[in-house]
Order: C-alpha cells, then sequence, then structure tokens
C-alpha cells in the first residue's frame, strides 16, 4: 500500500493538473502511472521531478530506447520493483526485442558480479579516461 | 593494494597464460588489465569469469558501445571505482562522445533518485511488461 | 511469508517475554511489532538488538522525531518495504507533517542522485570536516 | 583522479558561469566545489542539477542542518566518501555538534543493520503509514 | 508477475531442456525452479549462467553448506527476496540449524551496520591482508 | 582522511580505555585498530557497538573463521574498502587459505549477479525456507 494517498485526476491542485497533462502529452499515455499520482502529494516535488524527467528524458545524443535501457539497467541494479517493470514495458514500446532484452539482462547480470570482484581485490585502475 | 597478489604474464600457470592471450587479442590491447591479474590468483575461477565474459561482451542485438555504456551505468549505482574508470575509458574508445557521456551520467543520476522514491512512496505497478 | 516463526506472546520463553514487555513500555504500544517476533526465534540476538537500539532510539541531542527521519532516510535508501512503513508511520505518530514528509523525500531522491553523479565523475574531496 | 575535465571558473561558458556565480552567492563560499566544476563539463546538466538542489536545499519545513543530515544519512548508506566529507563539514558549518554527529552515526548505523534483518526474516508490516 | 514469459519443462527449445535435465539431476529435485525458467526466456544466457553457478557450487574447499550460507549472507544484503527464500530453504535442507541460521543473522545485521560506519568515519586500513 | 579525530589509548576517557583493553585482550593484538580508535570519538556508541560484537563474534555453532568469512562476503557485498582490508586479514590469520579465499570470491561474485537476475525477472518463491 502506498506510504501516501494518491492523487486522482479531477479536484487536483492547478499546479498538478498542469503536470498530469503534460505528462500524459509527452507520453503519449492516457492514464497518469501510480508513481506521478503519489508525488501528486507534494505538488513542488512533483513539478520539480517531473520538469527535470521531461529535460533528460527525451531523444537527443542517445536514443530514447537506449536511455530507458540504461534506466533500467539502473533499477535491476538497485532491485526497484516498480522500476523495473515500468522501465521493462517503456523499453518494449519504443522497441525493445526479446533478444535485446536478454543482452540487456546477460549485461547487467555479468557486471554486478564483476564490480564486486573488483572491489574485493581491491585493484588499482590501469587505465584511465580521457578527460573531455 | 590488492587483497591477492597479482600475477604476472611471465611464469604462470598454462591456464592463467592462455586466458591472458585471449584477453590481449580479443581486447586488442598489450596488457592485461590490473582486474585479471588479480583474479589469476585463483586460475579457475580466472577461466570461468573471462570465458563468459567474452560470451557476453561481443556485438550481437545490441551493438558493443551500448553495451559498455550499460556496464558504465551498472558500475556508476553499484560505486565501483575501478570499474567505472574503465568502462568510460572503454566507452570513450569504442566512440561514446562527450555529449553522449553527459546525457548517460543524466540518465544515471535521474534513476537512481527515481527508483529510491518510488520504494519511498511504495506504489503498485500500472504497466506490466509483456511477457515475451 | 517470514523465514523464521513469529513468537506468540503467549508461551514465550522468559528472555522473549521480558522483551516484549519492554517494548510495549518502551513505545507505548499494545502488540510487539511482527519484526521483534520473528527476531525472537532467536532470543539470544533478540535481547542484543532491543536493549540496543533501545539506549539510542531515545530522545537525546536530536529529538525523537528527527532519529525517525534518519531511519526513514536510511529505510529508503535501502529500499526496505517493511521498514519504510514502520519508520513513516513512527515519524507521523511523533508529529512529522505532510509537508515535512515531502521535503525530506525530496532530500532524499535528491542526494540518491547526487551521491552516484560524485562516484560517476570521482571528484576529490574539496571540504575536509572538522575532526571533533 | 575524476573522469572528466574540472571546468576553471575562469573562460568557462556563460551558462556555467551563471551557475558558478549562483552557487557562491547561496551557499557564501569563494571557491566552487570539484563536484560543480565536474558537473560542468556537461552544462545543460550542471544546470538542472544546480537548480533542482537550489530550490531544495533552502530552509523550509525542515531545518537546513536537518536537512544537511539527512543528507549525510543517504550519503553514509550510499558509501559515498566525497558526499559524506561534504556533508560532514556542511552540517558542522550549520551548527551539528559533536554529540549531535555521534548520535547520527548511531541511528545510521543501527538501521542498516536492521533494514537488513527486516529484509532477512521477510515480515510483514504491520504499522500503515496514514495516507496523507 | 514475472517480467518474462516462464519456459514450462514440456515443448521447451533443446538447450534449455538439456539444462532442466541438469538442474534436477545435479540438485537432486524433481521441478525446476522459477528463477531457472524465467532465465530460459534466453537460452544462450541460461545455458551460461547454469554452467558457471554447477562450476561454482560444489562441494570444494569449503562445504557445499557453507557455501550456501554465504550466498544467503549476500541474498540479505542485496536484500533479494527470491533468493533469500531460496538460499534459507537450500542451507536448511543441506543442515544448517536454527542456532546456526540465528548466528548468521546477527553476523550479517552486525557487519551491514560496522560497514556503514566504517565508511562514515573514513578510516584508514590498518591490517593488510596478506598477499597470497 | 578520517571525518572525526582518532582517540589515542593514552589519556583517553575512562570508558574507552576500558574498551580499548578489552578489544586488545580478546583479539590478540597490540594495537587497537584505527576503526575502534575513530568510533571512540563517541564513547557511548563506541561501548554499544564494541559489546555487541563481542557477543556476537565469538565461536558459537558456527565456527570463527566461517563468521569472519560471511563478514568478508557482506564486506564484498556492501564494496566496504575498510572492511574488505580488515576481514580478508582476519579470516587469513585464523585460517583461510588461499583456495578457501578463492571460493568465497566465487561465490560472492556468482550470488551478486543472481540476485540482480532474479530481480530483473521478477519470479515468485517457489521452495519457502521451514519456519523454525
Amino acid at each position: 500500500m502506498p506510504t501516501v494517498k494518491l492523487v486522482d485526476e479531477q479536484g487536483a491542485d492547478p499546479r498538478v493538473k498542469a503536470v498530469y497533462a503534460d505528462i500524459k502529452a509527452t507520453k503519449g499515455i492516457e492514464r497518469v502511472p501510480n508513481f506521478w499520482r503519489a508525488l501528486a502529494a507534494h505538488p513542488e516535488h512533483l513539478e520539480l521531478v517531473w520538469s527535470r524527467a521531461k529535460a533528460i528524458m527525451k531523444p537527443g545524443k542517445l536514443d530514447l530506447v537506449i536511455k530507458e535501457m540504461i534506466a533500467l539497467a539502473v533499477s535491476i541494479t538497485n532491485s526497484c520493483k516498480y522500476c523495473i517493470n515500468s522501465h521493462t514495458a517503456a523499453a518494449q514500446k519504443l522497441g525493445m526485442t526479446p533478444e535485446q532484452h536478454g543482452e540487456l539482462l546477460a549485461v547487467v547480470g555479468l557486471y554486478n558480479q564483476m564490480n564486486k570482484l573488483a572491489d574485493a581485490l581491491q585493484v588499482e585502475p590501469d587505465i584511465l579516461p580521457r578527460t573531455e
């Protein structure tokens, strides 16, 4: 059960209504997802989070499906159940195939293992990134 | 300081030598990275980890640069210093531009925030992935 | 389903009974929460955990509601469902308002993002704490 | 070593300069911290992160020192070295005493333990938060 | 609900059938656990993960029950609900007693606390492991 | 650099001195490790943490070397650098061989991978532990 009361689209604060309308238009969906309806319990925070998510999750130098796949990799590593569901669905809707999903899971599993082995062995960096 | 003794290329166990040669040929590098030289303290484990990493980190339905970017997203979320260095460098070598790096960081930062907000709010899934 | 059998208040080991009575008196509640009833499967561990929790979770140089809010911030960052529920409820009982809850969520979300960006960028400390 | 080149105050992009000036004015400091100088490698992301951090980290229904203490609790739970340093220093500057620091550490340590015990025992919630 | 369709034993791809038969023979069980049935949505990945798990989870210089207890300690620290269930059950089947389970929980709880205190205090290593 | 001032053995508060003497006698060491010297900045917390660690880290139904190996598995999963060092050294001192260390690392790596795959796939438990 949510720890706050989900805010219905009807009767909401005008700031909340404006964000809800923008979410639906931007994502091309008809129903505001539960995450945003819960966040709307605190309208100022809803505005901050949505405006930033919208600015980041648009096509750029990375395609949107790649951004969703990165979001899925982060959500799996953080074990966020709601987020794994929503980003798996969103990446599928944007074209992620079952084979790509399988490869993504393999990479995410592999590096969750490798990250911990590197920490356990306490090895020093040998390859430095280019400082852009 | 590493918690095991790094294994030099010279004088190593034949299983270790074979893996080292394969690492250098596969990655097109001249020096075996410290991670593998530490893992070589346990040759059977080295073989298991390398053979699986090699099978996963090849071009497939996802390009190799995308796989490295996913590996970087996982490593940042796990805060693995060695891994962040090596995957930032590897993705750059495969063509990740500074702008793409910036977008990746923005997505990874955003969803580390969103994952925790979703957990805090304990919202129920509203969009189910297609079961492939 | 719990991984151990919850211990009922009736018929429990005398050490368990004593802890249960202290939990109810200290917290001003009538029913021992499930967490403690599960921990009671191992009475010596129950005593160790409860005595330490009691010593820490009393008003001190920080008010108890602040301590519960810190406990909630930790529980969100660890994604512990049971704990998020119980600390949200406990902080509300001690006076945390909806507005304060919203601000706490905003701070916790923000720093889960910032922590990962700082790790990704591998910046060196610039401000050292006073060593008390 | 940082994974991006830190951006100096001199000669920076005008958007970066404006954010730097705002950081110094808002925080009452004379030098832009390394974190922001690294983030400035991607000016649009710098603006997004700073504007949101500024909106959240101001006195509200929670005092600023409490917000910094919550940020410190999150940073410890995430093991972010840079962030632990900077939030310990910031909370001290805002008035956190050594005794309060000790109590905060005790609470953060306690709930990192309790969170994992609750997960291990898989207990069901018994106290539901008020849905605001 | 799983994010992929679980693969039934009947009618599966021959590679999947071979892994399923090996899982049942190796573990002495009659039904393939859900984890493997989900992983089977991607047969190549199933083979990679199973072959490696089989190579590691056999009696060696550490007894199998100790390996299962280590797996349980990792799963608790990662808060993986499915894994906590399956490794608690597996360790019990291999002989872990209720008293040993209680001691394991106490150690895992203690070091989740101590790890975060060590990070918070940023102490430097004083005892270096022998480099084998 | 530590975030608190390490407390020297000479001239310390009597409570701190008593804990220091007990640490050295219990562990058979001549120098108080940095972790405890940092924790001593807050004597009441030092007493609470040490008394509980002492009660848990003694031979019981699990040998002490097994407890140290479990502590090491937790510390690796949490990526705690100081703790990985100290528990690797402590387990070696108690008899952990290089082969056992290698097997432990393999198990810890494997389940950090498996935990995340189980979360990604969102499989339901199929084997329930015995409720003791």
